[in-house]
């Protein structure tokens, strides 16, 4: 059963990305009707439905200051040394030639009135009063509709909440959103050496930490995640993990067992499972060779390391777009991409899509992209230590020193003091 | 009990704000133990022990590769021509002069080998091993705290958690975390106006929705919040909701009736409660200029603007650092500053400090940053057309067009397509 020999060829990233993205299918995901007041359920969530204007938004005239509405025409002859006095009225009556009514920012425009002019720029003496300079048309004035017409697509179907556009849809009258249902996604940790988090360790045993990490960035996603627990490197016992986490969620994430090696069984396992199987295993990928993808029951299952950071840097480039897809977003989801200096050179090596992690700084307003000493695909500390990538492409042999570079930002930049501890 | 004036002064921002910020203090947050394996709840959260590693990490030395472990002398002579040839043992005895052993990726180095050689590398024959190059001392070999070593500091109190330090935390062997408990927050919003998302709404009413808005900015900051709902533009009832907040939550938010106009109570209330009462109100600051803030019970109160864009702003500038500070963080969380091309001029106004509403894309690799029209501070449709601010500072007119500018960045950057869209 031992193979011995390592991967014999590898695939380019974004050819098995696609080819893997295009050989499964979005389920019919569940439509659920989510309050607006219920904000920390609603924001992140993706919409299942076009956000329309109901109504124009303002939904009538408003004035955009304290002060007094006029009509305009009557203002058109004051100056500060021939000012023109108007006549105060205090009831819902028309403003006629010659009249004035005080209102608040955001008081209806009473109707007659066209304009407002500010408080400070007036002088009041009992129901006279005076201005000193023309006033434009409108001005001061939140004209009907200016913030949004009716009608108008405020946010796309496939869109993910902000608050922002929570806000936009309450204000135009909606009390509730049409979202998709969270995802599921299983995941599973393989291997002989793993123990569950809070128990006894042996020696030579280490800790479950991946799964954990895993099921962070899938809920960071918007996902919820089944922790299917950690299964012996059997190949029987790994298939059988992986019909129970097929059946119970809409993707499987396994880490561990997936390179070639004696003990690497989940590749086997997964095609053992059923059609098509595997996809796509051993990649131009580093870190993360090992990953591999696949496909049963039309579900997307990613055979991911059992490396940390290989777990990680595979989660990103394979997970990331999967999980985007069964949100029901229209794109995938990129990190924020940063432009900056590079203060040190780094390899890449040819052939391989190299991901490099770097901690970006903002220093005295420049920003600074320090490459986090390389230790392999094992040490996680590196995860903590930086807060983006950069990606070297397969055609490169690298990046020099002070050259710009577009950094994939998973995590804040901090100020000088804080960076230094961390870095250590 | 009209005022007749706009602000006397406007009181500037950076100094407005770190005489808040100094004015109260930080209660003695609790702290409550989180189990790591409840990832959803760890991360976020803000760490109330430094956590320093237990152990080295790895524990012990492991293979890097599928291979065998060897003893590096033993490689040394080894050559195409000319290869070396050892015996492969099964045993757990250490390894002696001339022999091998088989190890898979992870597994713990045999006593007496310090190399390991990968498999590809190798040719087995029953028990013979032949192998055709000399190998470096702790060649594949992943040393015994590598990753860290014991004792060293991998995250501070007072740093947000991430995936990544959960899964460092697990890999050390820690099984919980000592972080802060939440902080409360409590939001009013203030006008006779206002109406209650849901409900009907009457001719010249507006829908409630800066306190959702608000609320969901507080809790994407990881605190809780509480709505205290409306109460109408009548000083008592305002300064009786404001006791009652206070008695409830760590800091409250009020929007709406912050101005100078007749009934812009807010600040008054606010004074009527206690000491010190309104630090500072009136702010040179476009938009939100009309905001306040205030100390209460030694407790933080922001007065926000009944504007959308101005209560945003206002958040941005005085909120999050506020809340920064009552969570507990090391500092305050900065947005993602990216540095980008402005497509277009921007003008500031002399004296205010100007947050221009700004779209973010990524062109053919360029980023390029497109000013969102500006509609005034009510037109919240323009936060959801963009995805970042650009800050003029008070010294500074404006910023030309192809000028390199720092944006804030709040949301993603979306592809073109979908943004031409969002942006219609």
């Amino acid at each position: 059963m031992v193979k011995l020999q390592g991967f014999q060829t590898l695939t380019n990233v974004d050819e098995a990305l696609k080819k893997w993205l295009d050989a499964w299918s979005i389920k019919k995901s569940q439509q659920i009707v989510l309050p607006l007041d219920d904000v920390s359920d609603v924001c992140g969530r993706v919409l299942a439905e076009d956000v329309v204007a109901l109504d124009d938004l303002p939904c009538f005239d408003r004035s955009a200051m304290d002060g007094y509405a006029v009509r305009y025409q009557d203002s058109i002859a004051a100056s500060q040394s021939c000012p023109v006095k108007l006549v105060v009225i205090d009831t819902d009556a028309e403003i006629a030639i010659g009249q004035a009514k005080q209102v608040w920012t955001g008081n209806p425009l009473p109707k007659g009135a066209n304009a407002v002019v500010m408080l400070e720029n007036t002088v009041r003496e009992g129901n006279t009063l005076t201005i000193f300079s023309p006033l434009a048309p409108s001005i001061n004035v939140i004209r009907r509709g200016e913030d949004v017409k009716k009608s108008q697509l405020i946010a796309k179907k496939g869109t993910r909440i902000t608050p922002y556009i929570v806000g936009l849809a309450i204000a135009l009258g909606y009390s509730s959103l049409k979202v998709y249902q969270k995802p599921i996604i299983a995941i599973l940790a393989t291997g002989n050496e793993i123990v569950t988090v809070g128990t006894q360790i042996g020696e030579h045993q280490i800790f479950d930490s991946n799964k954990f990490v895993l099921s962070a960035m899938c809920q960071e996603l918007g996902t919820q995640t089944i922790n299917f627990g950690i299964v012996k490197d059997n190949i029987e016992a790994i298939a059988e993990k992986i019909r129970q986490a097929l059946q119970a969620a809409d993707a499987l994430i396994t880490t561990g067992g997936t390179s070639v090696g004696g003990l690497d069984l989940v590749p086997d396992a997964v095609n053992r499972v059923g059609k098509p199987g595997v996809i796509a295993h051993g990649l131009a990928l580093r870190p993360a060779m090992p990953t591999g993808v696949a496909v049963l029951n039309d579900k997307p299952v990613m055979i991911l390391s059992g490396n940390p950071v290989a777990a990680i840097i595979g989660f990103e480039v394979f997970g990331r777009p999967a999980i985007c897809k069964l949100l029901g977003l229209n794109k995938t989801e990129q990190r924020l991409p940063l432009k900056a200096v590079l203060t040190r050179k780094v390899s890449g090596v040819l052939g391989r899509k190299t991901y490099v992690r770097v901690l970006v700084k903002l220093e005295k307003g420049e920003l600074l992209v320090e490459p986090v000493s390389a230790k392999g695909p094992s040490a996680i500390s590196t995860m903590t230590k930086s807060n983006g990538y950069v990606i070297i492409p397969e055609n490169c042999e690298g990046l020099k020193e002070g050259e710009i570079v577009l950094v994939q930002m998973f995590s804040n930049i901090v100020a000088d003091e804080e960076v230094e501890t961390c870095v250590s």
